[in-house]
């Protein structure tokens, strides 16, 4: 019997924990922290944290924790209400990132950069580039004070939108790639994976009321166990029956969960699951599954490269559906900064082209580069692009008030169960 | 990449959570729920769930975190004031089982009743048959009005010494099995765990206060954290360096943790991750390992035996132990039949003397039909003993408040989360 695992997990716990605070103070993402985390005590420096097959096993259920939990905080209703500009803003800004990535990598891989590269490979990595993290940009406009304008409110819009979107192009080029000999087949997998998912949907919405009227009030914990057994047989049918990547099946769980009754209550309950164990396991593992290879001039030119490939496609995509949209000038490249940092979707979908052995180990760093440089751009980029503009409210914002809200919850909800010690 | 394991884990959440729930029904613990899920689905008869590398990885730390709780459910300055007769129920109630147990072990083995077997195994049996469960005398007695009366709050005030000593009791067996050369070397070194404890306790109280200190009141995410990377720290120096079980570490952290400002608030946020994933693992784990031999009908004695042992002894230590302090007749009787209960604990101990290799296979047939038998009979146990009895309430009783308490905190963090949709 070992008992080693004990250590590996307390050392994940803290290092992510300590560095993610760190990294807060610099106002970067807690992600980014964890991912240093686990560069930093894996082989690429102390050599203190090897993978094991149960950390990496705590991975793969890390993330598909992860996708339902996005897919409970995406409410359909919000979606519809999104309105014109952030629909074409999210669309351009997965389309023209999918181009510039699958066109960035093809070239680099032409010139030799990317030794046994492929053009799926390419495409991947477009994909990759395809879904905004919007987390930075909501912190860093509540700061300046334009998150309820009207940049503000269709960047929340289109980020809605673009994650569904980034998961619809993952959902496409994850199932082409594992079953590419017939593309037609595969449309029509993923087009009754949609079908048995509205099933699904209609049969666990319909639990839920039943459960919830039978109910006495009491014995609550009965709704999060549903919610994740759910979530873990949609996941289990969505590779098993259709060939669509688990994740994408966990993500589409978390939309049902949201429609029911007690999705916020339940939404509660995942997030321990979440900070306490899986997500900390995550992010350091894609740190330790780093191999600094001799790291050479190219991969250095490269990874720079690519972070400017990855900044300058949003800015591009997403400012081209704002300019169809009406807005002008400077703000369509308010708009293109918002969208333009990337984050945990990015590498859940590379760590995704991994495990399918679509993307190769040495494109992993790259892509930690353009997600932490992004990171720390996209505040400065920001802070640049709305220099010099009075500030200005639009009414009626409800989109922006769950960000506002989340912070007070938490509060609350600590204040509520620590009234009896200080 | 195998997803299989969505399929296992949504499978064991939904049979444990159905089965709990019927269980429950007939006013038995959802544990023995749990445990027939995973009887029912294991090799012992459906043979849909198989114990895989990642489960039984998941049940260890599941079986960690259950310790991790059960000592900040631990409150230290209330085992104080339980008073002399909940100390002398309590250490009766641990040593009658204990020689009860271990006597009947070796004589059903000199008997050749069990094959293989040899003294270890039979102290090891009495170790499984020292912890009291108490949640279904507690419901019981609260259903006869009696939870509130001198009688109930012996039996609370004993089931918190008696969890405490049964430990120690493992600590104790399970270090002399593991080391057995030595035993003043075994003492020795858990005299410098609890030493270690103690030192590790000062500390860790000390850093909670000065991050509380420093805290601006967000960010309550931290706390929780810490606190579990005290819980694993603490179990893996416990082997590592002290020859102690790694489930005695995590208790001693929890022990430290009830201590600590925060401590609601974090064993608030652990349910969710025990409940959850860990939990449901665990005992339908045990359930799944459990290989039905050729039941014959030896073995159905000798478990019936066991059952008959574990409650008399339970009835004669605490009945003992009442009677020396001053309780009459009757009275000792109800003590010792509200302390007769086993549970979780005794299934945990016994989990570790398998993965020890000092209990065999064969004996996890009888210790689980023990446990659910004492489930079964303890409710008319107490019925029994209780009738044509007048009703009296104590006074200022603190101890029964938390059982009382408990349903309202669930109750009301509900409605207080779901006041926004119906």
């Amino acid at each position: 019997m070992s008992y080693h695992y004990l250590l590996d997990l307390a050392l994940i716990l803290l290092t992510t924990k300590v560095l993610g605070i760190a990294t807060g103070q610099f106002q970067m993402p807690r992600v980014v922290g964890a991912l240093l985390a686990g560069l930093v005590m894996g082989p690429a420096m102390l050599n203190i944290l090897t993978e094991t097959a149960f950390l990496s096993q705590l991975s793969e259920l890390g993330v598909i924790v992860i996708l339902f939990t996005a897919g409970m905080g995406t409410d359909l209703r919000e979606l519809r209400n999104a309105g014109k500009a952030g629909f074409f803003v999210a669309l351009c800004g997965v389309l023209v990132p999918m181009a510039m990535g699958t066109a960035f990598g093809y070239l680099a891989s032409m010139a030799g950069w990317l030794p046994n590269s492929n053009l799926l490979e390419a495409v991947f990595l477009g994909t990759v580039l395809t879904a905004t993290s919007v987390s930075i940009t909501v912190e860093t406009l509540k700061e300046l004070g334009r998150l309820d304008t009207k940049v503000g409110n269709t960047i929340l819009a289109a980020a809605l939108i673009d994650d569904v979107l980034g998961l619809i192009a993952l959902t496409l080029v994850a199932s082409i790639a594992g079953d590419g000999t017939n593309l037609l087949w595969v449309l029509v997998k993923i087009a009754l994976f949609f079908v048995f998912a509205v099933v699904a949907a209609g049969t666990g919405i319909v639990l839920f009321r039943w459960m919830i009227t039978r109910a006495d009030g009491k014995n609550l914990r009965r709704y999060p166990v549903l919610a994740f057994v759910i979530c873990l047989l949609l996941a289990y049918c969505a590779e098993e029956f259709f060939g669509v990547a688990d994740i994408i099946g966990a993500f589409a769980a978390g939309l049902i969960v949201a429609s029911t009754p007690k999705a916020q209550y339940i939404r509660l309950k995942f997030e321990p699951l979440s900070y306490l164990l899986l997500t900390p396991v995550f992010f350091a593992g894609i740190g330790i599954n780093v191999k600094l290879p001799d790291l050479d001039i190219g991969l250095v030119l490269f990874s720079l490269a690519l972070l400017a490939t990855a900044v300058l496609s949003k800015v591009i995509g997403c400012g081209l559906g704002a300019k169809m949209c009406g807005f002008h000038g400077m703000e369509c490249v308010q708009v293109g900064a918002g969208m333009a940092c990337r984050g945990e979707v990015a590498l859940i979908v590379a760590n995704r082209g991994l495990s399918m052995g679509i993307m190769s180990e040495q494109m992993m760093t790259p892509i930690i580069i353009t997600v932490v440089g992004c990171a720390v751009f996209t505040p400065l980029l920001l802070k640049m692009v709305f220099r010099n503009e009075p500030e200005s409210t639009v009414e009626e914002s409800t989109l922006s008030t769950p960000y506002h809200q989340a912070d007070q919850l938490e509060q609350a909800s600590a204040k509520f169960f620590l009234s009896d010690k200080k």
